[in-house]
């Protein structure tokens, strides 16, 4: 499981005094983003170079417990099920170990950049993405 | 069924070339604000003169096809359910009255604005709800 | 004199219990986006027919009044003056006809869309711009 | 000199294929933010212990050259001079030592939160705030 850590600022809080709804599902992404760098994958890269890029098709949503200003959060990013054109995802957002803020389930396709079809994860990376995680989530979703 | 009409720009899209997912959560939310202004309902007052804010505990995202800058979008709002303490919605997007972008089910709580605590929505609110949707919407979730 | 209604929703605000001052930066835009297109000016179609973007290169911000949730905005746009390759903007945000909420100069550039470098203004562009405002704010600047 | 590294993601960028102009006033504030922080300052204490806030009052800002998705950025915080009511910054930010992005001044209030009406800034805040600058910079703006 891949965790990474970020802050709360006035930008991600709105007027009812907590975390805008909508910042969770950007904290979600911020830490994929982060999950596709630690193995190696640089996204305006893939866009640019490889004509790749990962859209999410769908998202269900789970929000748990507010966060507030200043808060420190960890986002987690679990790999469920890698296919030859997708990728699915659960996520966590904690602020102590043990207090669950929101949680997600993301679903991603890969798609052509230039015109957004989908198209199929290149075999290398499906094979460095099998490397990083248990074999049993590299299966056909 | 309430729909409130809104415009796509730069701000909402990002380096794809298309709408940043979560800003549809955004969009979702401002027909919502404006569903409920059209009952009669302002929510900062609802906030400050009744202690009250909606808060949203779930939500289902499909996100269908991608808008894109310029794009004049089509947000409706259908109240699925009415509870003591919760609505659950349905909506859409649409570019062209046949184009879907995206759809969510949203579940909302009435809380407590200073506590956050889980509250009854006011008897007088419910009822102006009622008034303005089928009757079979507004049974117990 | 040219101006774009608003409103001011959650996304908006922030724990402060006030509408963010950066989201006043994307009201201007908005703004400046409804001024284009109230001319003839569809910004994508520029950017992929016209390998033209506008870019920001500088902005002054006074931030008089805090906006709030619900609040019912109006955004004005005034060239101040239109160059070969720029166009500079006063705008102001008022919520009452005499409460003013912020200000601000903008200055834009003209840019190819695909290499970021300044480009001139097409003229046929420029004349409908001048068509448009006092002759006194489209020479040179 | 006060430095804030962070990470530009797809939410930061637009449609043109660079960070959205707004975006830079965002990663302004989560730099001063950190500041604070760093000075054992906490705002959403200062907000709800001591009834204070601050608050953006006019910023200058120029885009000097565009950021791109997965940039890593630097962004100082420098105080110009602090005020009995008021801290003036100057805020670059870097993505290479010698490669400007954006520069803005920044002036900023100090408000009673609860009624956002200018209040001194507490001896002991600005004490510690001198404390950690040169001393030229704490003299009145």
């Amino acid at each position: 499981m891949f965790v990474w850590p970020l802050r709360v600022y006035w930008e991600d809080t709105d007027g009812g005094g907590v975390v805008y709804h909508a910042r969770y599902v950007h904290f979600f992404e911020r830490a994929r983003s982060e999950w596709l760098r630690s193995l190696g994958f640089h996204q305006l890269e893939l866009q640019q170079q490889h004509d790749l890029v990962f859209a999410i098709r769908a998202m269900n949503l789970e929000f748990v417990a507010p966060a507030r200003m200043d808060d420190a959060l960890q986002v987690s990013v679990s790999l469920l099920a890698a296919g030859r054109a997708s990728l699915r995802f659960v996520q966590h957002i904690h602020r102590q170990p043990d207090e669950l803020i929101a949680s997600a389930t993301v679903y991603a396709a890969c798609l052509t950049a230039s015109s957004f079809k989908p198209r199929r994860i290149p075999a290398a990376m499906l094979q460095r993405i099998a490397e990083a995680v248990p074999a049993t989530a590299t299966e056909n979703p």
